[in-house]
């Protein structure tokens, strides 16, 4: 079956691959479907179990074509052409040699005849963005959000045979290094320490003698894969007769327990000194004689009564803890970083976006919302839409205006009245499934009617059959 | 003995009893007898464990002379017409009649000829910062800041016959109602809620009809003290035959175990994610699916493992806790609010403030450090001076250039070089003993002498001997 | 011949028109050219002798295809599917009924599906800056501005049979009214006070009884012209039988005497204070007795003395009038607001934008500069670049970067090195005559090759043959 | 008589000075007289008419009581001992040896401990604003600024034998130098260039070799005055046998002609664009073509067009100069620099600022205004208020309410009614007799009597009785 061909993903082309994705009734599958393509012939299940977050993982797939389809030079050298590519925006010219890093960028528009003159003399080409400008890596990048539940991005580097653009370094993202074309020759090591293991933060650029020995070398070719978790010291260099083009899709920025935690945390004190009065307690009057740094050396058993009391208080903090606000003010983060869904041919014609109101002939035609009580309806995505509670108000985010260039549109919601809440959690809990409008749980059929012309022009809501 | 004298306070006037505490040696021995002045006869030690943030008291001591020498009217009257009193900035003209609060305030000066038509027109008059004007209540509170290791702060009420300037509110303050002049009629209420219990910000005005019935009503008699901890509703009246003045002293603003915990943990969580690599794992790939609101009704086991993580994590937190640095913070905070210390005439002579180098006859005389090996210093006060750390640099915070208005002044300190921490952190905990410079434990007597003359010439120390 | 046919403009359609334009080999005379196209058959030096800035004229044409090709409702139908146009700051939705003017602006994206709704619905839609998304109509704007010296914009308005969009009002611009499709009624009032001749601002939208009569009243139909000056009075309708589609080219926004004299102005008593001591001698002692509003009324010689003064100061003041700086200051403004150059096909090969470098076969062609003191090179436009100096330094403004979208680049210039200036003076003044860069008046031939290919990189300067 | 002896002021002390200018009933003969006792026994006449602007001058007296009580080194000791003077902002100490220019200000409250010490070892003392801390200087200046219709500034220089404390330099004032105690040796130079006579800024410290030759050398003593314009360069230094002390008496900054200009000349450009048409015209399609930097050596008769018709409208520009308004302008600036009058007991008693409503025996006495229509009133100084326009609104400006500090409060003023207008202006220009309330020009008594107790509570007016 398509969906077995899926899943060992051999021979599959992406264009041919994401139309049958197209066909998978539910977001969430089609996207588990694409990661699994993606890491073939891993398993998923035990590439969560066994590497990720824990080690570097290569695929060689002695299948130069595999990945094709993603994205070329080719497609690069045209973007350049036809769009508004900006040095510094959207490309940086990069160079390591003799153990010097160095970024060349001039100002303004990157247009080939400077571009290539660059790449001619050596330097590396990082296309910052590419979802902004290629359709494919958008889609890509789009459904693969979806399973991480955080944001994937993508870097592009071209590399001119015989040099390196980068120096050894490790980064703060889940890295899936995808060879598109030509080959790279890869080093990977170890974190440098206990503290660097899944750093928060990416490291500065390392000199070689700082990093030992690599626990992974390895020449990649076109269809092979690379991932390495965060922490992991990485470098990559082009062997002298080929260049290499590669795209690193990464996710996982700021997605730590930690990360969730520094939600809960404030709010939970903040709850915690509304509804408990110990928290509302004096200090004693004398604690700043015997605690604070100049006292911490002093074995005084005030200092040990205070310290449990903290600790105390510590521990019932957790009791305080308002974890699914926390979790949505994380949702409403990752919502803002979201690409918008690229729509298929078929939820294109069924909603919004397709809609086939339009001007012929010196007039209008098509004109003017068709929903009705009968007409079938679901969320477009699985994941493009979220009600939360701020304080009074219910909020509905939604990721389907958002733009493919990161954060250039605010993050979209609207107040939800009171009266159609249900009838939105309703319809985002039976995704997959299609409801008639008028099993919506509203008051009235004018109700229902209102609700789903609100959704349906905010892109949120497709229907069954195009209007 | 002087020392039995002060305790049980008969007959002592605040001057004489001031003058006596200028020959207490030690400064935290010095605020503890004035706090126990102030409560009289209560014992200060019945009065922690009892009274103290859980209810009112009332001292009746029908002796009008008691606070005499603290502030008076007249007093006042000196204060209008010499110094620059600002309307809205150091005073507030209000008014309370027919259920209705009102602010009077004009811009500009305050200057006898409209403050006392306001009055007579039966205006309250609240002096808002009094210590930056009379030298008395600087006096009392620079002394009684030191008993409470948070701000002691002050208001003057005037209020004429027959009027009342204020509606029922409670405060986010211990209050000490200290009646001057006159009497006052009052009434104080239980709070309203647990949740209004020590509550961190001061209640709105209230209308009489929500605050049920007083659990205390009494008409407070110059010499008279009445205590209420935060929370505690009231209001206060004049009979129709007597004016009434009053100060309220107050502290405890913000000084409770939350505003603690407010400075720990979110320098816990920043410790605990370079620390512990548990915080940094990232979060499961699917939680946005069935935590947050929208989900907080499914019954998913996900969930109950999700939230039982959360409260693991929570809980080990507490072992980061960076509870001597966060007392620092608060210390810093509460250093930034204190007022500067008044000296004692002792204290003075001895002192950069009141160092005799002059002119005199067309020239100067008296000029130049003569502090040496020899010469016997200490802190001015036990608490005028705090070594923190901040990261890699130890600082020195102290309060003998704060000014006394409020905030007038940033914090003070500088840092301290490695190798002066050990003498100053020595000559903090030698207090109140004298120490010869020579015996700081420095490298050179070059270095001790520096030392001890950046010392006194920020006024922090003082010398056994004038110099 | 080709120019004759261009000047009388029968037959030509837009797009042959920009072809022949394409051919013309100086940009200020291709300006003209298209400039008398938009106002033939009226000859242009007579348009400004006799109608700019003075009094409405209307071009009627019985020729609905004469500006064909500049934009249609088709094209804008087509836009709304493919380009991010947004409501509120590409797209605004009007209505005028019942003598009250609403905008009806949702937020986000202008979709078909809404979009034609509100039109079914009698509103009018106005596009804010059709040049960003209609090439013809950046072509024709770019053209433009050079022959006025001044932004040359543009908004298109889309009208439903039997509406009006907008209350009648005046702009604070030249307005050049080009009907493209339909037709409309139009009416054009008088200013209604001297005051409101040529005005400075754009009014508010006026009631109908407040406009008097129309001096011109008039339906446009396809092909024909309307132009105004700024604070004529204008409104114009639909009839019920046609919608009406037009574009109203505008320029000369804020582009007067007083304009640049506020420029002048400052600057001069600047200049004047420095090299003129009579402009630093102080103020009489008592001027302030009998000078001011309060003493205006007086009859005091010294007032007259004191008025005649500053009278003699403010004729001198003319004599330090920096003219040529503060044109070089409104220039700059000028170039900030300009649109980019739109190439021809003859200048896109000749130019950076097009140069030929290129990947090609996994590999990159035709890369590295080969411009030599036998290029022949000449700025692209007579207008795309000017020296200007800014106090010490000299730098050069250019167009050639800017963007489409309004301000959406910053103003793009560079310092000039002395010894590249006499050079650049040279280019710019030799246009359209192509120079060699072996002709430029710089020391070296590394130099002029240096700065030919600076110029070449930024798209200031094109070469007579492709590179 | 003492008017004559104060003409002459042979043998006249400044106390005795000061108490005869208090029965002087009219500010401004009062501010002529003081200024005369500054410049004795050079007659103010000839003073302004030959030397003012000029020329330096010289007044040896022999009499080193002359300038006696204005101010001294005793005073400033005191000074450091009760007053908050702050290194930095009240205090500079600086230093000037073998051509080096340098400050040695520590952070921090200056104290006689650390000031004497300084002193001690050869610096210089500058106190910046003697005026917030001597009453003595305060009433000095705030009679001198009436007299100059600018700010009078001041400040105050102790210089220890044997040392300078300031490098040779110009500076932007009229500068006074009066010697107090000790001598100095000065040295004034030429202004270097015909730009820098009566320069707009003060000028850099200069190298002893860039300056020339002296055109006056001499040793100041006690009781002698030397002032110089703006522009000159001086330099100061002490003998070995003597300290110096000196105040600086300074006025005019930014109160040239071309300073006013800077008020006039935006608003007449304003005005004429609003209502001469001529402003309001386009230019020249082409003037980009031959106007500017990159124009300015071309031969083209369309520039000396251009040129001209500029002459013309600045020309026309000064038709349109809104003078009054302007000068209300500068004379707002210059209220917001005043000091507050300093009143004498007369003044005191009559006034808001010395009204006997006070707190005695317990209760209020002599309170409730007593103005009635018989009470004679008059504005406290000639040019303590003033009346403006603003637009619409008529605002009266007063410096009644103004700090000692500079610019601590807010100019201040209030918007006075319609029909109080006339009452003000009258009240102004009846200056010096006092009016009763009854003869204002206002429709009511009860209008005229709240008018009088308006400006009575802002201090502008006092009663010809004490209330």
């Amino acid at each position: 079956t398509k969906d077995e061909e899926c899943a060992n993903g051999d021979g599959e082309a992406l264009d041919a691959l994401l139309a049958d994705l197209a066909n998978v009734n539910n977001s969430r599958e089609r996207a588990s479907k694409l990661f699994q393509w993606l890491v073939n012939p891993v398993p998923a299940k035990s590439f969560f179990s066994e590497t990720w977050e824990k080690k570097p993982i290569l695929v060689q797939r002695k299948n130069s074509d595999y990945y094709k389809g993603l994205f070329s030079t080719a497609e690069f050298d045209r973007m350049l052409r036809k769009e508004d590519v900006q040095y510094g925006v959207n490309l940086d010219v990069t160079s390591y040699t003799n153990g010097k890093r160095k970024t060349h960028n001039p100002a303004g528009r990157a247009l080939p005849f400077t571009v290539w003159d660059f790449y001619e003399n050596g330097c590396s080409l990082r296309l910052l963005n590419p979802q902004a400008f290629s359709s494919t890596v958008w889609n890509v990048l789009s459904i693969l959000q979806e399973y991480f539940g955080s944001m994937a991005g993508a870097n592009v580097y071209l590399t001119p045979p015989g040099t390196q653009g980068f120096a050894p370094h490790y980064d703060d993202i889940e890295a899936f290094v995808v060879q598109l074309e030509g080959k790279k020759h890869w080093r990977v090591y170890n974190p440098r320490s206990e503290d660097e293991v899944l750093p928060v933060l990416s490291s500065a650029n390392f000199n070689q003698i700082d990093i030992g020995k690599p626990i992974l070398e390895v020449v990649l070719e076109a269809g092979d894969l690379l991932y390495f978790p965060r922490g992991f010291i990485h470098q990559g260099d082009c062997l002298p007769d080929a260049h290499s083009l590669h795209v690193t899709i990464s996710s996982f920025q700021k997605n730590s327990w930690g990360d969730l935690l520094q939600k809960v945390v404030p709010v939970a004190l903040e709850i915690a000194m509304e509804e408990d009065v110990e928290f509302r307690k004096g200090l004693p009057l004398d604690y700043l004689t015997y605690m604070g740094v100049q006292n911490s050396d002093k074995a005084d058993p005030r200092r040990t009564q205070f310290l449990s009391q903290i600790q105390r208080l510590m521990k019932k903090l957790a009791t305080y803890s308002p974890v699914d606000a926390a979790v949505d003010q994380k949702a409403r983060d990752f919502f803002h970083d979201c690409l918008p869904p690229m729509l298929t041919p078929e939820e294109l014609s069924s909603s919004v976006q397709g809609a086939s109101a339009r001007w012929e002939h010196g007039q209008v035609v098509d004109v003017g919302s068709q929903i009705t009580a009968q007409t079938r309806v679901r969320v477009l995505r699985a994941g493009c839409a979220r009600l939360c509670s701020d304080g009074e108000a219910v909020n509905l985010y939604y990721t389907t205006e958002n733009s493919r260039v990161y954060h250039k549109e605010e993050l979209k919601s609207f107040e939800v009245k009171a009266e159609h809440t249900d009838a939105i959690e309703f319809l985002i809990h039976s995704y997959p499934k299609f409801l008639t409008v008028g099993s919506f749980p509203c008051d009235s059929t004018e109700d229902k009617v209102a609700l789903a012309e609100l959704l349906f022009e905010r892109g949120i809501i497709h229907t069954a059959e195009p209007l």
